[in-house]
């Protein structure tokens, strides 16, 4: 490799490197030239570090190079490392300089200045965009966050699981799906994992959890919204009730809490971001039917049995960090008439259900429930949704053979990065969004 | 939790739990009823127990209610864990019985034989096949093999990205994509994360990887292609050239198959499967010119300059495992005309690229290669190909404003899984798989 450090580690071992000769590489983010010495700043995803060119310690001919630096040129250095004046504390007197390579046009967006600009411009430059450490940042958390999930399940035996996102039947019933052209047959991209993730439990694999992309064929324009995202999925069979679903959930953020103030890999994201989040020991978990009443409080009128639109959602997450001192509350037995047909209702009054949302700082950002696991139950569901139970046969047919009762919930990876950081829009917590307007880059 | 023990939670402590209370959930896999006594051996992912139902031990309710078990039935157990006279070990008298839930039909599979029932059938009904912890193993396996990936680039400094699906271009000018209606936009299905890979790194991230479906509109019936698999990428900047990724990729693969033979999470595999590989100190790379002469006395013909077909890398598995004893072989410098435009040409001579395949055991698993990185040559690489510079736009576009030297590979996760524990067809492991045919479950 040319590379072998990153900036940060340069800083972190300083002492060991101090007065002796490194190599680094990395991006020039900043030229001065103040005639016998040029500083440059030198970028990667890790840190800043300052390069001196100098008379009489630089070799001319390495001088004479540097002069072909501009803003974003790609460059190796080697040199030795010594105690800086600027607030960098270290710097790097160069003694050899190796261009690899440099801008072709002038930069259409600095990223030493990108956060100023439009999410449009940012997003139409994502690679300039994403030069600046705060915005490689989020994606850094971001990668953080999946692994996080990953290890937690793993921990309690659960087995990641790879199902197909070409599929033969929306999983809501057809609304909302992408069709793709798959060999002269009729198919559409999958919403969800739900009905895969039921079948790999089914199948005796009992705990499951997958992380991939979903695809939402919703016209929408909201800070909150992409026609594709990636969902952090899980399914978990034998379970008593739906509160071991939210246990889990629950436990999953608990630990990512914990962790987010210490963990090494994310301490680039320390440096911009606070990650200053609240949990409790207990969650609130409120029935939606007290979510009303507390709604009716803040002024906020609901009919009875409708679903929790964005305004309330927000005042139900001021109400738990009020009330709780927390950034998460769960919203549980939502109305039956408001959830999929897939989901079990209550067996003392089939208008409500045994599923939930988890609202972190008033958004949503996880969807579960306990399902409906009795073949029976099942088709008497769909009848009452209104759906055709010939079109869910593939589905239905896995119900026959034995099942455990089981639950799971569906996270959005992007909403969970956005409300962690409390960035503006979602569309900034994912690396390439799309949504109706843009498909490219 | 009904469930909080797996199988071989038991097992594993059973000097604790002996002749004491333990409770248990699974699927009935088999029952003899000998009059006075009953054997129910139980299942789960990880294990079977013996249950023994008694008169005298168990009460006669519980008794009552064995009668209604059959194959395949869900039930949770309370009893004693005792020393058994089987080759289980230990078998459970039961003292409480709860049937959770019944098959609804004669099941179509026993999973218990499915092993021995046709690929299509186990695939239609894989709820059930996938009950066989031989094959539930595989699953287990294929979990694993992600997580190693992940776990080992990420102490490498790789930082794992989640790119769009939804893309307007193909990667290689539009062949063998399948079509998507995307908001009354043109827009394809991915057929790797290619493009996007290269931009993350482009963006300042330097090192990525990801995990993620790719899709393949090929119309192929062989036991190596899908229609949609997943596939295992990672791409790397500033490399010295195409070795680093080499090694990178080889390092991956020696870590995991020292692990495979004690790592804790695959014991379940170990059973079933001898996970005996063979990796050498240094995994031998031939450069295909080489390979043609080698093949030649195998005598096996291929014109110079062109790519290697199946037969042809299943004899160089064979001459790298006899030469070297090695189950890997690294082949590079494919020929120009057979790789993708973005693959650097060799500087010396530009018929030829930094593009190798690994094979295991005689099948391609990865493809990479160091990538062209400057802008004017990728422009001639289009040429060069007889493509339309301008429907590249958008790509040609990342590599105006400083790139560094960078490379990388793909893996398709289904084939590392299918050559490690010698399956003899691609879809055994993939859960669901996708072909010409296949669109269900």
């Amino acid at each position: 490799m040319l590379k072998n450090n990153f900036i940060q580690d340069i800083y972190d071992q300083a002492q060991n490197y101090l007065n002796k000769d490194i190599k680094i590489c990395g991006w020039v983010s900043n030229i001065r030239d103040l005639g016998g010495v040029k500083f440059v700043l030198l970028r990667d995803r890790t840190g800043i570090l300052q390069l001196v060119f100098k008379k009489g310690i630089t070799p001319d001919e390495e001088i004479m190079k540097s002069k072909d630096l501009v803003k974003e040129s790609v460059i190796c250095i080697d040199g030795v490392l010594t105690e800086g004046k600027s607030s960098l504390k270290y710097e790097v007197q160069v003694k050899k300089l190796n261009i690899l390579n440099k801008p072709y046009e002038p930069i259409p967006l600095d990223p030493d200045t990108s956060t100023d600009a439009q999410i449009n411009v940012r997003l139409d430059y994502r690679w300039l965009d994403v030069r600046n450490r705060k915005i490689s940042s989020i994606f850094v958390f971001e990668s953080w966050v999946a692994k996080n999930f990953r290890d937690y399940l793993t921990e309690k035996g659960f087995v990641e699981i790879f199902t197909p996102k070409i599929v033969s039947t929306g999983t809501e019933g057809g609304a909302e799906v992408f069709p793709v052209i798959y060999f002269g047959k009729e198919a559409y991209l999958a919403q969800s994992p739900q009905f895969y993730k039921q079948l790999a439990v089914i199948s005796g694999l009992e705990r499951v959890f997958e992380i991939g992309p979903v695809f939402r064929a919703e016209a929408s324009h909201t800070v909150r919204h992409l026609a594709e995202f990636h969902g952090l999925d899980f399914e978990m069979g034998y379970i008593n009730n739906v509160n071991d679903v939210m246990d889990t959930v629950e436990g999953f953020f608990r630990r990512m809490v914990e962790k987010s103030k210490k963990d090494e890999l994310i301490k680039q994201v320390r440096e911009f971001f606070s990650l200053d989040v609240s949990i409790p020991e207990k969650v609130p978990r409120i029935p939606i039917r007290e979510a009303y009443k507390i709604l009716e409080k803040y002024d906020k009128h609901l009919p009875y049995g409708s679903d929790l639109d964005t305004e309330s959602e927000r005042i139900l997450g001021e109400y738990a960090k009020k009330e709780y001192n927390s950034d998460f509350v769960f919203v549980t037995e939502y109305p039956w008439k408001v959830r999929p047909f897939y989901t079990m209702r209550k067996e003392d009054d089939d208008q409500w259900t045994y599923g939930f949302d988890l609202l972190f700082r008033g958004l949503e950002v996880a969807t579960g429930s306990q399902r409906e696991h009795r073949y029976d139950m099942l088709i008497k569901n769909l009848k009452d949704k209104g759906l055709d139970d010939k079109k869910f046969k593939f589905y239905l047919d896995f119900f026959k053979d034995g099942t455990p009762p089981h639950g799971g919930v569906g996270l959005g990876l992007e909403r969970i990065v956005k409300q962690f950081l409390n960035l503006d829009n979602v569309r900034e917590a994912r690396f390439l969004p799309r949504d109706t307007e843009r498909i490219t880059p």
